[in-house]
């Protein structure tokens, strides 16, 4: 049974005209309690009505309550009414945006990479590690000066996200991993707008996206670690380390719209490994937080596991559940590690947009928003 | 220096009208010395001019030496003149075909499945084991009737070939391969046509290709294999079992044209492994036996190194050397096994087409055509 | 206000495992009140379970309602609780099976091309020409032996349907067009499945679609022609000849995915010719009979008038309003002729199944469904 | 039989780095007189080695000859030893570069829009209008201080140079046109590079071309219009006001790399028009100045009629005789008009480069460049 669900949340979204902007308006236009209450833009934008400072790229329409909204600057003075925002900003003004709105006593949910290596900032996967949201009090506590309410969460990069969700429900199954090597193909979403030139990617494979690699093998593993105390009571993200765990990614670009495809092989601590079957039933069994806590966005199905030799294709996959899972199909063994599988995630809805506002969900369900009553 | 080159040598085109016959035919119609002599293909087409039999796909138009040929069934009585037969056939013709112009004393060099597994019929990929045509005089011997001049040898998947090349290069340089793990993302002409419909694969990724995974798992073991000899003499590939290596592959289907992106990460026996640099210093380095001999369809960079970090890409790079060698890019150390790389191989060039006359022109110069001198 | 509905008719899908029969499912399966109680297909996939007989290739999961029926073969007999069958058989059997239908008193709405032609056979742009309806009572007393509920009813070809509408609305306006010229730019989804190979359109464009020209150019005629009546009380549709109409097509095929994109330009009989900005308001003001009437399916706007320079564009636009309207931009004037403009219409909704399942629901409001109360 | 060829011309390549740059480049590494002796580009590039200031995007790798050639900035000095500059440069740019050049006394063969609209400039599509040659003269003479040498000459605009080739052959072989009606396909390369986001153009067209339609409806004109004299002698482009010509062209962006398909439908003044097989024979016999005069660059078949139904197509077409000429096909009658067709045209090679350098080797062959004695 769901829980008693807050009347309405005003939020604001930070870069609202870019690409995860328009996502955040759309998904946000629709959900039950948040209410889009502003909207801020570079300085160009601010000052015009939306639907004049906005190239809008999505195959649905403006949704007419931001329409005729006027689009300001990014400054906290402007968002004082929004108990969140949501920050699709790009990288280059998030770090410093996101921090002023922080010391503002703002709550950030941020899509941008900026923090999510800071060792108070949690980078939250919500179908995975909400257990994170226990960093926010340190993170408050730990701000010059400290924080009542406002503090900085991250989600995960798209292709991050894709992977973490299976090689989580495995290490629940079957205890700890020890290798992972992941091989993704990219879909041209990921770059933003205007992103890949085409003449860059039609009939070909671009086999590098900067930085990617990185991020898959370091985000991973702050993902499924755990939070570790030393003796002082300093908290700190323990990166797997009580489980060495090897990543290594390889990433390529597709001619593929959206829909991120990965496949992925493992090799677990344990001997023997489980076999297919049961990888296939753990994946299929595993459910999220996010969905136990009754997060309105959460799919019903973290993982679904397609059973056809061919699935899970990109172009009819990725909108299952409004994107907001994953799917994995050919659960097969693997001659060099144990298991090798394919991961499709949809990299605008579970790889960003969505993943944002189901922290934002999990953050009033479990009380860290502190003007909102949830009932 | 070349070495004298035979005047003339007639061959016939098995299969002629489909897409692996079509590019027999492209690029025998501009060889130094192989003339089309003889184009069998379906009772359909059989007496039909072949510009009339064909539904031409290639993007130079019919060679004037083949546009008024009259195309006959595929039966030896039809190509008695010639000293080679290349076939594209389709797999379920191949089998029994390809055997009934063996037995006619008429040498097959083949494109198609069926005999790769044979354990009398070398599979080779003219870049890297010429030697294998040491089995050649026991396929002869052990037929019955045994035979004077009539062989069948084939050449590698599409997929595997792109693989091989590198590995066998890296064999030679640093010893044998412990481990293997390959992640294809294939285009659609390796699917023949119609082959792929474009519902299909347009914006779209397909995570599965019947038998391929099977094919580079299996196929690159005979080919990176020795011959061994038992007590009696008898001949055998060896499997690659005096170190065994063990290969992953997860092959998928990506919306491009013409040439095979594969990820590829190795492990090797010795420890310390060679550094990006050592590897990518040995590839660049190997030469093959077709090119030192002077085969006119070898290329002068068995391997071309790429050094810009997202090269290469089948677009820019298939054609590079009329896509007869192989292109490596992103030489890099992984976490996981040792190395990881991306290669890129022309799929209906080196990977088809190109492998079965280089494969002929090996076997000319290495004297397998009795009835040629080469001078 | 919407009129009362109908409680449950109960209707079957002949033709059920095609790419236009997935369609009429998925669209079934969400109607207020069109209830899917038998399924068809070929001797091959009766007796099988839909989802094992069905090569699903829609983006969103087999409706529940369908996954376990039972598939029959196209026999009257299995389908004689059905108040209505909708047809997305293909031509080389339609002919024959819709006629059977027929004559067992069922009602087909048919997305074939067979009858189209008929001269007793409404060719109904739900959209445009439901009075055509009036030739229903007609076509059954015709039929040997006449028939008190039978009859067949066909929509128009997909890219016909495009233009069509727009025409039908500038006709209304400003009275009867003299000539047409259309150029299309057409979805790779409108040649079924498997359709057209990858190979023949990716990076390309195939100037040419067998009969599509033909189509446009005959069925337009029939479409915004009127039903004439002779001396003698018979009628027959006038093939719009009472003030001629030139029109001539060239059809395109494209590598896109759905959403038939369609440049038109006309030339009005009356002097002077509407501005650009009457031509805009006129097509923005019209409205269907369908949506008058109150047809479930009925888009709010039957024309969707772009204003942006650059639209419509299929992959942003097909999916409006789910397909079920039209959307016009560019709408300037025209050098040669009087008007041009840029058409987009979804091939696959109505180009396609939503017409069909449009026509169906102007009968039952229109009372030719005689087994159906209205209420 | 040929002219006597010049041995060597040096000449200058004005925007080398670009897309069309890079194009000139790879035509003139392989010319068998013009010689590549300076590279102009941007004050950013120059003083770099032309390997390193480039992002190549070509299929086949830098040519030797420029790699390591130190690119320069655009200014005559720098060029005063080349008889010829070939200018790819930007619109935002060529205007005042390319009059710099030609007030230095170079010979300028842009590519750019600037001039062409110039009164005194041809418009040169060399397959067609080379008798406009006859305006360099007066151009030199008006020119503040007259000219002894200098001039520039400008190519068309792609697409406009695709449609004008085939109207000059049937004006050519039946008198005037009275109107025509053009619709194009376009090729993503048209736009350079980065040019159009692949988020904008995969699984989609783009129905509109900023400025493309006026170009082809103004450029035509001018083409194919002849040169008037006044009673004071002064020479003007007549743009075709003796028998006022109707154009309207409609211009779409498709996904494709490389090629422009144009669906056109013309009216003849004569009556009655010739039939459909008179239209293909007069196109299959047109021949150019260019070829007739020995134009090294010039195609065989200045058009190429096919009889295939569905041909020409961009990927299967484009690359015939290296794109220099033009490929038609579906000549038939039109219902509006008289005859359509669909014309097909390499965009980056006779609707640019090629084009540029063939009016070269016509000014070479006509005594145009003054320094230059052909022999």
């Amino acid at each position: 049974m769901p829980p008693l669900e807050p009347k309405e949340i005003k939020v604001g979204v930070l870069g609202a005209t870019g690409t995860v902007g328009q996502r955040f308006i759309l998904l946000l236009s629709q959900h039950p309690y948040f209410v889009i209450h502003g909207l801020g833009a570079s300085q160009r934008s601010a000052g015009k009505r939306y639907s004049q400072a906005v190239t809008w790229k999505q195959t649905s329409p403006i949704p007419g309550i931001v329409r005729e909204m006027v689009v300001t600057e990014c400054k906290p003075e402007f968002f004082k009414d929004c108990a969140v925002v949501f920050s699709g900003l790009d990288a280059d003004v998030a770090g410093d945006i996101e921090a002023e709105f922080r010391s503002a006593e703002l709550i950030v949910f941020s899509n941008a990479k900026n923090y999510r290596r800071d060792p108070l900032v949690p980078l939250i996967v919500p179908l995975i590690n909400a257990s994170h949201f226990a960093m926010v009090p340190h993170q408050r506590a730990l701000h010059s000066p400290p924080l009542k309410k406002g503090f900085i969460l991250t989600n995960a990069n798209c292709s991050t996200t894709g992977v973490v969700v299976p090689l989580a429900a495995l290490e629940k199954a079957f205890g700890p991993l020890e290798s992972c090597m992941i091989t993704t193909m990219q879909a041209i979403s990921g770059a933003g707008y205007p992103g890949i030139p085409s003449l860059d990617i039609l009939d070909n494979v671009v086999p590098y996206i900067s930085g990617e690699e990185e991020k898959i093998e370091w985000e991973t593993l702050k993902i499924l670690g755990g939070i570790a105390e030393d003796d002082n009571g300093q908290k700190a993200f323990d990166m797997h380390s009580r489980h060495p765990l090897r990543i290594s990614a390889s990433c390529n670009r597709v001619p593929v719209i959206e829909g991120h495809t990965e496949c992925v092989s493992v090799r677990f601590a344990r001997r023997p490994p489980p076999s297919p079957q049961q990888v296939r039933e753990a994946l299929a069994a595993y459910t999220s937080d996010a969905y136990a806590l009754g997060c309105p966005s959460a799919p019903r199905h973290t993982i679904f596991v397609h059973e056809e030799s061919d699935r899970p294709q990109p172009r009819l996959d990725r909108d299952y559940q409004m994107g907001a899972g994953v799917s994995i199909g050919r659960v097969r063994q693997c001659r060099v590690l144990d298991i090798k599988f394919v991961v499709l995630a949809n990299n605008v809805a579970i790889g960003a947009a969505t993943s944002s506002i189901l922290n934002a969900e999990l953050a009033v369900l479990k009380g860290y928003i502190p003007s909102v009553s949830a009932e």
